[in-house]
């Protein structure tokens, strides 16, 4: 553990907060990450706002809202995950952990509680912030927005598979469009993201004429 | 503006902020409460969050979430708009204002920027989390289970209605769960609300049996 506060840049005081942050439930029967991820989700939302809020003074609300997504996503924050290699420090029994991310969120949680507002705000400025990336795309608008334009209707989507082992799950969502004989078809851990997925794969089809 | 301070005891240094927070874009080409809104969701979302899971050490992330959405979900800010009558200070021009509920939010978003966390904590400690309240149940959740257990399957929603003018929308969306008859209707201002009503109606009429 004093590795990993040697890489995030921070000492706690209370070490058992960053132990709670890091075990998940497959190890221990009293401790568990996931208040401390419900906790970390919502501070590091509202810190990025924040952050974009004060730095894009001339934006609106829907580009602040795309590029707030841009900085809070699974897929970004596994990345971090990654680079830190917070997976080495994660306290697990035999698990195959896919959803990396939530211990950024749970870290997060705990390093507020620790030093407050200041210490997690300096964490997300040294590893989430810091890069600029572009606003993510709402594929679900920008299907619906095309739907309702050119044929009156709107989307439809289904959920067509479910797979799910006791530490994986899967959806596959189909997204239609009446009318349109085109398909859009997604796969992901989570229904709402494999249904954006298949709101991507669907406008793209039809907007680059694929 | 000095009636409202009154009502909500505190004076804004900045009264811009104030003004910007109450204003209505069918009044101003250049002011908006759009973006504080955008911020005042955030940070109302965090600090009930914060407060919820201080409070409730021995209670999970469900739970906590699910009271969460008791406290931030539109007609409870609604009600909160109607209690402290700030429909009365809202700029606008011609409007029906439905949404009272972006205001509350708005408000919160300014309270933030002149005063900080402190200020906009105490705001929210005195008007939103004032009372005790149940948590909000997951009918989506709770009809996803049902459906999987019962049938396999997933339940399927369709909207299958929206009517729009200037200042109003309303979607009626559907959701079925194939090998049953009964149907769940719901009819909201947003598709996500109008899902859960939906959902709502069908989980009532298949656990209580209507």
């Amino acid at each position: 553990m004093q590795e990993l506060e040697r890489i995030i840049g921070y000492k706690f005081k209370n070490k058992k907060l960053l132990e709670e942050a890091l075990t998940h439930p497959s190890y221990s029967n009293n401790l568990s990450y996931e208040r401390l991820e419900f906790l970390g989700d919502l501070i590091l939302d509202t810190l990025v706002g924040i952050y974009l809020f004060k730095k894009h003074k001339d934006k609106n609300e829907d580009f602040l809202t795309n590029l707030k997504s841009s900085y809070v996503n699974k897929n970004y924050l596994k990345k971090i995950c990654d680079e830190l290699g917070i997976i080495n420090f994660i306290k697990h029994k035999n698990c195959n952990i896919k959803r990396t991310d939530k211990f950024i969120e749970s870290l997060i949680g705990a390093l507020y509680l620790d030093g407050g507002w200041r210490v997690a705000e300096r964490f997300i400025k040294n590893f989430v912030l810091n890069r600029e990336l572009e606003p993510l795309k709402d594929y679900k608008s920008l299907l619906l927005k095309y739907s309702l334009k050119n044929k009156g209707v709107f989307p439809e989507y289904r959920v067509v598979c479910e797979k799910s082992s006791h530490d994986k799950k899967e959806f596959i969502v189909e997204v239609k469009i009446k009318g349109i004989r085109k398909v859009g078809k997604g796969k992901e851990d989570t229904i709402k993201q494999a249904e954006l997925n298949a709101a991507k794969q669907l406008y793209e089809k039809l907007t680059k004429n694929l």
